[in-house]
């Protein structure tokens, strides 16, 4: 692989550019994000060799074009690209939805393209823009690659090798339970994270509140300090899997507020405990 | 001040041994916790010089006594140790809720005494027990004590002393109007990441659902790992303040909940946008 093209410099795609550069893994990369100031940041960074002014310049001569835009953005990006494309090139993706993600490129295409591998790095912070990117961001993170019936097994494998050049482990999974599972995970806690900080802001005396912020606070409303533009699409994108989360989720504060005003304290309790164990075993699990 | 006495082993307890003896801030602590194993870890850890099986035996020459247990647990604690209090001992208390401490002491004194000076120091971690306690724990946080009418002013400045040679910062505040802030930053987010990690765990699938959680996950979840008895006594004791909020946060989720389902996209992105910048600016007052 000779030449990398990234479109959409933000955190994840300027981190993957910083970690292919460290790596070595790649010739040259071109960039391209319709904001200025992300282009004047990735020049000033010396992250990308060349900024280009449209998506057509940055892909021409690319054996690699990722796409890390807003999952919403995924189809206008891809439809800005293949005209200018190399015939062999292959394109992947780092959005949080697959199943949205594939069914637009559907769309645009007319089927699912063999050269299109979807892709999600599990990684990022609540930083946006390249200028908070960072070349370990992916070491020892997971990257989901969720193939389709379609798929070219040399373009999947480039990409493979791609993610493990930036110090990444890839998985595969199916595209549907990729999204259930990262609704509960991830997509779910940003929601009701943006819900916690904005009620409180609501509040009379929300200054006063905010002041008062501790540590428990500050790490569990990290999350809200998340790209707003990127977090409406990923929900609206997955809009059914997080609603009906947020529908069990709305369920149980139900029961907990319940147990309050009935004074039923053994089972808020055991309620804690359960919680408490669970976390307990996955943390268990995982390190 | 010559002679502290620590009535609760725990994190909190543990870290002010520590954080004194570091100092040098007192010439002998003593010790007592109705745990035999956190008894024998404050011995084996060497965080207490005498650890005692009684409260009584623990506060008999103590000129300042530290109630570190969990809220509910402070009237027996206090009615354990006053017989055996020399006449002119201070007593005060690290708790998270500090109207119901308030009452508590004055059900069991008959009235608020002078020598009772209520306090929570802002800070912590999930982490349980003086096996985990660190003498860096208070350092640069606050101390919030909330002083009553009859308070001693002798009393309060002790405890302040106390505090800051622990390397606290130490600020006074009405005991209601403490209650009712740290009901929206501690409180509630507390109820809500054991609320959310026990939903998760309540799913078929929870398994490879926690098997797949990332960093988010991680601090989003991460006080749900705290002591579910001592998050129980402050979320009972504090049961008012925390009801009222989660019906405030219950009534957002549904919002949002409507949101997803009438395809109201611009109002999300927009609640998203608020809970941005109001957690930013939060950050930029504190930082």
């Amino acid at each position: 692989m000779q030449r990398l093209a990234v479109i959409g410099l933000g955190l994840i795609g300027g981190s993957l550019a910083r970690a292919l550069r460290a790596a070595g893994a790649v010739a040259h990369i071109s960039g391209y994000d319709p904001d200025p100031s992300r282009r004047d940041d990735a020049q000033r960074l010396c992250v990308i060799d060349r900024v280009c002014d449209t998506p057509a310049a940055a892909v021409r001569d690319a054996d690699l074009v990722v796409l890390s835009v807003p999952v919403l953005q995924t189809a206008d990006a891809l439809v800005a690209c293949l005209p200018a494309c190399k015939l062999d090139v292959v394109i992947t993706d780092v959005g949080s939805t697959k199943t949205s993600v594939l069914e637009d490129v559907k769309r645009v295409c007319g089927q699912l393209p063999p050269w299109f591998v979807a892709g999600h790095p599990i990684a990022g912070t609540e930083k946006s823009g390249i200028a908070h990117s960072q070349a370990e961001l992916f070491r020892r993170h997971r990257v989901i690659l969720t193939p389709h019936a379609n798929q070219d097994a040399a373009a999947q494998s480039l990409v493979t090798r791609i993610w493990q050049a930036a110090g990444a482990r890839v998985v595969e999974m199916d595209a549907h339970r990729h999204d259930a599972i990262f609704a509960a995970t991830s997509h779910l806690p940003h929601v009701l994270a943006y819900s916690f900080v904005d009620m409180l802001a609501r509040l009379d005396d929300s200054d006063e509140i905010f002041r008062n912020a501790g540590g428990g606070f500050r790490d569990f409303s990290r999350i809200a300090s998340s790209s707003p533009q990127m977090w409406h699409d990923i929900v609206r994108a997955n809009a059914h899997s997080v609603g009906e989360l947020l529908d069990r989720q709305i369920g149980e504060l139900q029961q907990i507020r319940a147990m309050l005003r009935e004074s039923r304290w053994d089972e808020l309790k055991a309620l804690f405990e359960r919680a408490r164990s669970a976390r307990e075993r996955y943390l268990a699990q995982i390190e």
